[in-house]
């Protein structure tokens, strides 16, 4: 896995580049659409490509249990048994240790865990997060981490990060005696405090990631402690190595995050939202269930080449939600996907154009919603 | 409206033709998708098209109902609020007397309806139908008809086609008023009676409709029943023009249709089949969720060529299956609809090759199911 800046604005840390693995190149600074159970749900591995995708992000914890290692490992590769022959990052199972606490116990050795769809139990050391990796034969692997659940005290964070430090080490040894041709990515951690995160970053690049993610973010704090912390956060990441920013995704959280310096992100929000009949436009958001879309013969977004938007109507979207028809589902999702993904294709050509901040800027001015 | 018949097979009274419409030519014998509320079901007009549809049926009391005949209208056709420019054929709301028969209350003057979605009270006359029809501009139209429900005597039955028979003359007069360019279908009812059936027909065929239609069928009575009604009665359907059996779709039930003489089919079998992960192969039916297919990285039916199986494994569409994602739907629908496209596509050349009942026998031996 190969990793090269290609132009940096120089008004901010904001830059673009690109990521090579062996299942091809991604663009960055990337957004990578959430196929947590080896679906981007509601899209055919077509449309997603159709959409814009270049890369996708799937879970570790959530294909071990379904279909099971074994099924995907006689297939060779996640990518052969879903059929998307493009780059795929697999997160490692520590967000569940976060969203499923209820059913994990985390330890010094891993966590076990109670199966959120069966109830029977399992543990996942370290080393079997990275190994189940390896059976997926992803791209790009995170290790497993671990953060406390927001609000946490100094103490809490400062002992999840540490294991979070401990597990990282344990990972890279595993992952460097039985690598072929991937890359792995460490987790900074440390809360919202600052000194933790600075501490959890130097102990991470010293152990050479072929990148570096911020995690245990927009997981409930404000806006303006996310912002407090990345932002000095960011642009200390390792400078040749791609940073990813986890789980965050509202147009605006990008662009901040953009801005100071990072590379990769992904979230549910397009997805979920679409599902939900929220769509993204260039002039905020649609609730498309309103009655003012009743009879709307305009597209959803006029500035907006995606399938949906060229050849369907406000008002047949508007129906097709009411009447809860899969379509909707369908044609929703490829809009808000196309939706972020074009949005990343202009934040990388506002970079290359040192533009950057004046795209920001014309962007959120025009981006307000119903 | 025209229809031509371009084979005969020399061994029965089957046929395959060509109905041209304002909207496009299809081959016949042909198979409708259901498109109820303006969406084949989990499927894109584009996924609906590469899966092989030429023409869909969709429903004037459901449309009317949502998103209504004025949203419709103001598009200007079905086929544009919908993004499907190839032909539609519109079922009446005669078959909603049927199955929503609790909510409906038929009258010398029409039927009375209490909305499936909100409970609120509308009539529509079979003029009224003929005139959402004209607003949605489908390229076949029903007429309003009426069947009792199976078992009925043959009182009932009488009453029942008598008054179809009465509306549809009602329908004819206002359609030739008032059509552009689009034909009209009657509807044989009558039951399990031949000699009602054989009057019906009578009646009908001296109003001279574009198309003919045999309804009342697979509603419950047995496939003894289904075909002693049928088979007298197809070959007397007026020669020169289209003859449907609506909502009859079993592939062993369309051969059966076929070699009598019929053209056109619709049946909700494939998509909703689809969606309940019953898959239909050369092989006979395919139970996805079995245990069986788990691991199995064979295509669902090794002869078919539709987007699902060129891309995608039975241990895939089964863990997509069992995790509930949409994509199930998707791909098991693209399948179905295809299975019958190429089925419907194989009938049709048999015919013209003066090969339909070898190729009915060979189906028929391979097509087993699990």
């Amino acid at each position: 896995m190969q990793f090269e800046v290609t132009a940096r604005d120089r008004r901010c840390p904001a830059r673009s580049g690109r990521v090579t693995t062996k299942s091809g190149a991604f663009a960055t600074p990337a957004f990578m659409p959430v196929g947590t159970a080896g679906t981007v749900k509601a899209l055919t591995p077509r449309q997603l490509d159709e959409a814009g995708a270049q890369v996708i992000l799937a879970n570790t914890y959530h294909l071990f249990l379904r279909p099971g290692t074994d099924v995907i490992r006689k297939f060779g590769s996640l990518h052969r048994f879903m059929g998307w022959e493009q780059p795929i990052l697999t997160d490692s199972g520590g967000f569940q240790i976060f969203s499923l606490r209820d059913n994990a116990r985390v330890s010094e050795s891993g966590v076990r865990f109670k199966s959120h769809l069966d109830g029977s139990a399992f543990s996942l050391t370290p080393e079997d997060v990275v190994d189940i990796q390896s059976a997926l034969d992803s791209d790009i692997q995170m290790v497993l981490d671990h953060f406390a659940p927001h609000p946490a005290s100094h103490p809490q964070d400062e002992k999840a990060m540490r294991l979070t430090g401990a597990w990282a080490a344990r990972a890279r040894e595993r992952f460097l005696k039985t690598n072929k041709g991937n890359g792995q990515f460490a987790i900074v951690q440390g809360g919202l405090h600052e000194d933790l995160r600075e501490c959890s970053l130097r102990e991470l690049a010293a152990m050479d990631f072929e990148g570096y993610a911020v995690g245990g973010l927009s997981v409930g704090e404000s806006t303006a402690e996310f912002r407090r912390i990345l932002k000095p956060l960011a642009p200390e990441l390792p400078d040749g190595k791609p940073r990813y920013l986890m789980g965050s995704g509202t147009p605006e959280d990008i662009l901040f995050a953009v801005e100071n310096g990072m590379d990769m992100f992904d979230c549910v929000m397009p997805s979920r939202n679409a599902r939900n009949g929220t769509l993204f436009s260039s002039r905020g958001k649609v609730r498309i269930k309103n009655e003012r879309h009743k009879a709307d013969p305009r597209p959803l977004d006029e500035a907006c080449a995606c399938y949906t938007c060229r050849n369907f109507s406000r008002a047949y979207l508007r129906h097709l939600f009411i009447s809860r028809e899969i379509l909707s589902s369908i044609l929703n999702t490829i809009h808000n996907i196309h939706f972020y993904l074009d949005f990343m294709a202009k934040i990388r050509y506002a970079i290359s154009s040192q533009k950057f901040i004046d795209f920001k800027e014309n962007f959120l001015s025009l981006y307000k919603g119903e």
